[in-house]
């Protein structure tokens, strides 16, 4: 499948996902990764009872909803979750009475900085009930009795995640972390889903894999924390890089936010991929996190994970409002985003360490790899071949030539390829590096 | 004592102290260190006999002088040392005699380009005799015959030293080295010591000290010299940082020496109080140096030593002249100084390595650290907490948390009391975070 | 000798060395040798027979050439190899036709953008022949038969190369390798060997050597690399700097290739002396080489070995071509060369590591080092002095201690010499420094 038709598809799911109404537990999350279980059937949808430890935390309730309302003393229903499923606070216990408007006022949530968005607000773990609606239309609320519904409930149930694992040559693994746990928004929250998907299908296209893929869909901070209460020990030992796939969607910025302490492979391979494969992006510093690398790279777990975004998270305006919405997100700026992933996802593959084998410069010209006469320019391509023997002396990864001597990973492969194929460099396991 | 109050008492020591005549040895410097054993009994008085060997030099012999003075034909004194103690050479060797202008002339020192100061001159190891004068006065000495007197004696006597060691829960050190040397200068000599002295006054109000405080004063150069001879072995094991408190007076820049090497806890600590307690320092190289950090960071004693000052010696006009009067320092100025080197003390004090308990994030709402709602604002507080607790991984210290997050180590350490009181963090011994 | 006289001596040898018709091997490289062995007689020539294997490369055929033209029907030498050796295409094979001048084109090789300059052209390792001419000549040649005539064989016989073993003290050795292999060419070529010779009668003329001194003259690329295959397992333990000599002669730039990696004892030392000596200069990257630091720096040699030219190969517009002729070298840009390679072998000779004897500073006064009033001005040498002792701690050499306190290793050993004079530091063997 060509680019344009990825992103298009990407783009048909997310309108498909788009209307669910999804919170980090319920019928709706359920729903969601239903939806995706089609498209990448080998997904394992696991669920954790409510109440069950994971760290420091506990699986909540479930929470599922069904109607939610605020009417006035005619009975006209003047705010309704049928209309937008964020006009509830998610988490809101069940409530069923009369306010006047000022004991309502207290319920209720809007921007007055964006008077047209209706904001998104959860409530956890703590108990409570609320609606969201734009701020005009609050203030368009006047004096009287109110009616406000919420049909909803909040019981032990589960708590559901979904989990692929792609096996590989190697157990070594690569991380992909997307969550599918917000409502009706596009930027921030379909995007991720949706190229995670993508790039599920493309890499289980792949000819053949060096790592091991674990790829999963949870819901942010309470499900990747439940799975790393799983699997962390395990993924300490074998995630060699990981990526938390998020605000994917917009034909804007590329963002990328580094690992907690910078210079891991994750890193690397990512600054190096953006540098090539997009004209800018912005570098973010840690501190300006905010999805689940929050817990991937906390201290006691501390992986390898990176993020590579188009708008980040609480930088654009639509950010956590209505108007984060399908108008936001293209197919060309979901395309963008498949593009520089699976270049990274490419690079990791081909990252191996080269050693030449024989000292001093090959004669490449018997080869038929080179001119045999001296004035001819150099092509393009003689001096990366040549630069590449030069750095490949079994210290630097392909990715470290590659910085070295100025071109892409994806260049320098294939000259180490063509190299190979002329037995002028070994590729190395990663013990004959160490040991060097 | 408010910190209004503790420059104005500083700035009442130094008018004390400021007549007194002293050298690196003799009865003023013994009565310069009986002043301030008042204002801190603990200070030891030791004394070392003339002609003790320390390392490449020998204690000189004591040197007192009682009177000294330039008179014309007519027995009027022209210059004369009653009028200020700069007018004679210091380790001036005894004179009576007459001479003629020119020969007078080769015992006179005046600063032309400052024809109104007395400039400040020694003569230690060089057995001579000299008198300082402003440029103007100089030149009005017309032909004829000067007696000249000077009524010293220079033999074998002491050199005295104070010292005070006050002890905390560890025998590791932080070193405080002043001295008391000069004779009427303000800031480039009674501002070093009478800041100690408060600091002093300051670190025994403390409830507890983590460090050993060991705090000399002694004659410059020769003085930190016989003192090393006799503790740097001891030194060398203990001192984990070292502040050398010289030109602390008056108002105008901060200045900052750093250790022979840079990159220690010294340098770090102070480059890190500096960047916060005050809008600008000047940073000097060690090439720049000029102080006792000379002998503490000589290449076979290496000391973790560096100099937070106001104006630097060698830079500012008035340095080693009788410029350098009570009018140059002030209360403010005093202050500031004892501000940064109290914070400096502080940090070093509040300086542990933490580690978090928890894998992943804590759930902070549960402990009524963190704003249920997510859409509220997180404060700035809240984000100094995640950020404390994401870098808080046992191979950081304080400082160096406190420098990744951007914030100053006293609101880091605050944060982590916080977070130590809640059990999600633990406060390493060094012996732990080595092991890490 | 002095400096004038030496560049004037070595653009008479240059003058000699011009006409000779050289290529990587034959009777003009042999002619060559002969002319540098005479200015110095130590020099060995040796002879490696075709067919031997070196690495990944066979030494080829002698190729040694008589006569080769162009004529036209009359007869008339229109390209003549007499009036310049660049017109042949080095290791042309024989020939003797008639062609017309569509067929003739094919074999004639000229510069469009350069339109009076005869490239240089060679076809050491695919058998062709051609000739080269100015563009405006090749334009000259109408239709019409043209004979063709090369006198040359190609046929077993020896590569020849120079060596020169200077021993020193220590048998760590400092390498020298310039290339005697282009024919009518200065700068890139000929500048070469003249300072190279210059810095071998310079260097017999030490009153010691601390370093062996490996000396060669070969012809490019397979010259080295034939070196190498006899040498390099010795080289790889006991080259510890090396200088790759070539386009030392004009005046415009300064040039400097660092070695692969940087960061040698060879890069240290060229930085610094550079810095030093020269107003300016270029630094290029390794990525620019071009030159028998191809094969030195290899990943499986990997020697310490950099490039200090005048304006570089590749970058300079009569690079290989007829242009490149002795009205672009001249002996102030021999000399210029001469004088920063000769210092650079200067500065490894004196660059021992030193440690002071004494803890805290040594005094000064009573050796006469220093003024025993401390208010005259610190002259700029007894800045040195103290500076050098307060870095002359045991783990710098003394290239390192010059960087530190900002002044020349010239001038850093004169004082070194000083104070070890006066037993105030040491000299350290290279494993006392390791030891401490």
């Amino acid at each position: 499948m060509n680019k344009i038709n990825i992103g298009k598809e990407m783009y048909r799911w997310a309108e498909d996902l788009f209307p669910i109404t999804r919170s980090i537990t319920g019928a709706g999350f359920r729903e969601s990764l239903g939806y995706i279980k089609k498209l990448i059937p080998g997904l394992e949808i696991h669920s954790v009872p409510s109440g069950t430890k994971a760290f420091d935390w506990t699986v909540p309730d479930e929470w599922n909803i069904r109607e939610a309302y605020i009417a006035d003393e005619s009975g006209r229903k003047l705010v309704d979750f049928k209309n937008h499923n964020l006009h509830v606070v998610g988490y809101s216990v069940p409530v069923d009475c009369w306010l006047d408007r000022d004991e309502l006022d207290k319920h209720l949530n809007s921007k007055p900085e964006q008077p047209d968005a209706i904001p998104y607000v959860t409530s956890y773990y703590k108990k409570r009930w609320g609606f969201c609606l734009s701020h005009n239309q609050r203030k368009s609320l006047g004096p009287g009795k109110y009616r406000v519904v919420i049909d909803s409930d909040l019981k032990p149930g589960v708590l559901n995640y979904g989990e692929l694992i792609l096996p590989g040559q190697s157990d070594e693994e690569v991380l992909l972390s997307t969550y599918v746990c917000h409502p009706s928004m596009a930027n921030n929250e379909l995007s991720g889903p949706v190229v995670t998907t993508a790039l599920v299908q493309w890499l289980q296209g792949l000819k053949e894999r060096r790592y091991t893929y674990r790829v999963v869909f949870v819901p942010e901070t309470i499900g990747s924390i439940v799975y790393l209460s799983k699997h962390a020990e395990w993924m300490k030992k074998k995630v060699k890089a990981g990526f938390v796939v998020t605000c994917t969607g917009d034909d804007r910025a590329y963002s990328f936010v580094p690992s907690r302490c910078g210079g891991t492979l994750a890193d690397r391979i990512a600054g190096h991929v953006l540098s090539h494969e997009v004209d800018e992006y912005i570098k973010y510093s840690f501190l300006e996190r905010g999805s689940d690398e929050r817990q991937y790279c906390s201290p006691l777990i501390d992986l390898p994970v990176v993020s590579i975004m188009r708008s980040k998270y609480n930088v654009y305006p639509e950010y956590h409002t209505s108007l984060d919405d399908l108008s936001l997100i293209s197919p060309t700026g979901l395309a963008g985003s498949f593009n520089v992933l699976s270049a990274c996802l490419s690079a990791l593959e081909m990252n191996y360490s080269y050693r030449v084998t024989i000292p001093c410069e090959p004669q490449l010209g018997k080869r038929g790899l080179y001119p045999s006469t001296r004035t001819e320019e150099r092509g393009h391509e003689e001096q990366v071949m040549m630069n590449f023997l030069t750095y490949a002396d079994g210290t630097r990864d392909l990715l470290g030539i590659a910085d070295e001597i100025g071109v892409s990973i994806k260049e320098c492969a294939a000259i180490a390829s063509l190299m190979e194929a002329h037995n002028l460099v070994e590729r190395l396991e990663n013990e004959d590096r160490k040991g060097l």
